[in-house]
């Protein structure tokens, strides 16, 4: 193929990505150093309409500091129709950590699996991913630095941390034969990119690119394992007891205790800079609002906020379906509280048939990868699941319709969703089985007593900061 | 009105302004120290519904001070349906930096200003103010923070800087009082607060925020002045004239040496941390997705963006107009190129009849105030404004007609745009006459010679480059 041709074809494919919006395109650049990797990106950018693609090639801001390490990443994750261009990205986080020593061995590894499990995450959502490695052998890298070391307009491109890495050229040569192995996926493929003049390169990155953009890759195929074995401690529907109604001066004494327990555990994690998670899922009309309203009272307003999680926007809309709970992570000594969560995918879309079954499928792997990013950053995760049962929802419904100044929390969908009631109990029951997991215990909250059932939510979500708060870091 | 009455209708305010999405509220609660604003905060936010009410008190982040001040206060304007409640906010800034003298008196008279303008704009966009200063006395001040550090459990709440304040009593005093002249206005009042117990501020800030919920101030209203006067330098349309066409070889080599300038440049700016901002602006087929190309050829593509300004998102159409290029700021050291801008709201919006009139007489003032905020950052603002005549936009028109693969270019929009030439011809003289401003000036380019025009858009970016490069700072 001529290079005008290729330039021609590789514009057009971009084109319809644009115009088309169905997938965004990410293509990473790492490697070895000093082999012209931004000249190789700065003409491929030339070739492409910049209208539509963007290259990300910064370090962290504090923002990102203070959060889960791929929140960076995701944030990044370009839109629909556009091409994102990464220089080194999470991969030379991973490697040059690694070859510096700031990574041990076993982190390395662990990092080598999140990376597998964001990328297939992208890959399922429409993202196509493609991965050059830049080679260069130790000899050559040492002329190359020299060379550009001579000429005063290149000199810059022969630094210290140029230096650093040519010193570490074994290291670097044997830690990315290993990641590119460990994170090779027909989703997500590693080519290499020979040492060549920048023209050959370009031309080299840009038949992979144009081959990528015509023939994207089969997204992965998402098989869910076999439902876990009933392990001890998972929480069931129907399971519970219906606790006896507490009265109303024993529930507003203990209710004060609760939340002035929960009022110096939040100043402790706020000083300590722990970030909180706390996901209420539950039945309709089973009292999410009320809960999060008697957990809020006993917070500093400056310290936490509520996301209410309905229909996306459509900047949502145009990225994987998990960017959207990303976004809304908090930084590090906040509070975020989620009035319905990510788990909506795996209950009522299910359930609904708003997400195909390998999308929600799916899910169960995305939502336990976004839970243990959160996780890993020292962060507490809290998931509640209000209950009610069926006889008492309808009680409270007919009690809404009722009052006037309750009418509007009753939607024509709260009496769908009640008739499929069996099928969410059933939806619910496997999301217990799959993602109650260490460090992210579901709470089932039987909530037939309204008061016990607040007490009950304070009490988990103490029980969940003090265990944090009593462990080391 | 009882306590709970008031509870009662905020509530249904509240939720009526979620519900129909036409107005944000920005609650400001500033003033002296130790005056429970904290608390007031607390409990208001607890008697809101949280799930549409956000708080911001923080200070700010490293993606903040990268970027021109109002840069983290436009973020955290709420969309319409919600309400932001800010403490101290843009105020406290201004207050604490002037009382502790790190702001000049005329930088804080500026600041001032700016304050104006920025309520204004977001008042004509349908955010609705509210601003409370918090009263006390300087003994009743020394009295309470006494009290608060003798209860273990309140101590923290008399820390140092609010020490620092009560010893600053009587400047915050006179400061805050010509900061309550200075930016009072009907549709951003100020009330005072005197110091009380919480709950009856509460209740008197509730008081305030209903009656703000239920009668809204009216927006305030946009005179246009006259156009200045035709000052020197201005551009005007049909002035240049014609230059003569170049060839390929004197145009290459001209444009590899503009280029390899810009190179050296961009170097520069980044190493000197300033950002620069340059807006494509024309006619259609005028050459500004060809003359953006030339210029990012020369830019590192980690350096730069290309920002096209199409549609609103939905999430953008939530906020007040000017946000979606506020958003679009780049940090420190960076560079965004904006095909179409800011001034589309002056030019296709307003010969379309996309924007009301009173929306885009009013742009100008926005506009201005936007450019002003980016130069006192210290960065660079570069307005290019490509022209061609009528009869060359038809032979373009035409010719990309009839060569396929330009043809997914023109649009039956072009066509519409084109019978309105003179009604464009108007608004884009207005738009010269009204924001070609000391550090903001127009360059308009003749591009009927694409290469001539490609050379001139180089060159007037180097110019203003440069310029700045040679001051100081």
């Amino acid at each position: 193929m001529q290079k005008e041709t290729l330039r021609y074809r590789l514009l057009e494919a971009q084109l319809d990505l644009a115009r088309r919006q169905e997938r965004a395109v990410i293509l990473l650049l790492t490697g070895h150093a000093a082999t012209h990797k931004g000249a190789v990106v700065n003409r491929l950018n030339h070739w492409l309409e910049n209208r539509h693609t963007e290259v990300h090639a910064l370090g962290p801001s504090s923002e990102e500091q203070s959060r889960p390490y791929w929140w960076r990443y995701w944030r990044r994750v370009p839109e629909c129709g556009r091409v994102g261009i990464f220089i080194h990205g999470w991969y030379g986080d991973a490697l040059f950590a690694r070859a510096e020593r700031r990574l041990s061995p076993g982190a390395f590894q662990d990092r080598l699996a999140e990376i597998r499990a964001f990328e297939a995450a992208l890959a399922a959502e429409g993202v196509v991913l493609l991965k050059l490695w830049s080679d260069i052998g130790r000899r050559e890298q040492r002329r190359h630095l020299v060379e550009l070391q001579q000429d005063p307009a290149t000199a810059w491109q022969a630094g210290v941390s140029e230096w650093q890495r040519h010193g570490q050229h074994a290291a670097i040569e044997a830690l990315g034969r290993r990641l590119r192995d460990d994170t090779e996926a027909p989703h997500a493929p590693w080519q290499r990119l020979p040492f060549r003049e920048p023209g050959e390169q370009l031309f080299r990155v840009g038949r992979a690119l144009l081959n990528t953009l015509e023939s994207p890759p089969a997204p992965p195929e998402t098989a869910l394992g076999d439902l876990p074995e009933e392990a001890a401690g998972v929480p069931s529907l129907g399971r519970g007891e219906a606790p006896a109604p507490l009265n109303k001066t024993a529930y507003r004494e203990r209710l004060a205790r609760a939340q002035a327990r929960l009022a110096l555990n939040a100043r402790e994690l706020a000083r300590r800079r722990i970030p909180v998670v706390v996901a209420f899922e539950g039945h309709d009309a089973a009292g999410k609002g009320g809960s999060i309203h008697r957990v809020t009272a006993a917070l500093d307003a400056r310290q936490y906020r509520v996301h209410r999680i309905a229909a996306p926007s459509d900047e949502e809309r145009l990225r994987p379906w998990a960017w959207r709970f990303w976004r809304r992570l908090p930084a590090d000594g906040r509070i975020a509280l989620f009035d319905r969560s990510w788990y909506g995918r795996v209950l009522v879309e299910r359930v609904e048939g708003l997400a195909r079954e390998a999308q929600w499928q799916r899910a169960f792997g995305e939502i336990t990868q976004f839970e243990q990013q959160l996780l890993a950053h020292g962060g507490v995760l809290i998931k509640l699941f209000l209950a009610i049962d069926k006889d008492e929802q309808l009680r409270r419904f007919e009690a809404r319709a009722a009052t006037p100044h309750k009418r509007h929390k009753l939607t024509d969908e709260d009496w769908r969703n009640r008739e499929r009631w069996d099928d969410y109990r059933g939806a619910i029951d496997e999301m217990f089985a799959r993602t109650h997991l260490p460090g992210a215990e579901w709470t089932l909250v039987a909530c037939d007593d309204k008061r016990r059932a607040r007490l009950a939510v304070l009490e988990a979500v103490n029980e969940r900061l003090e265990a944090r708060l009593s462990s080391a870091g």
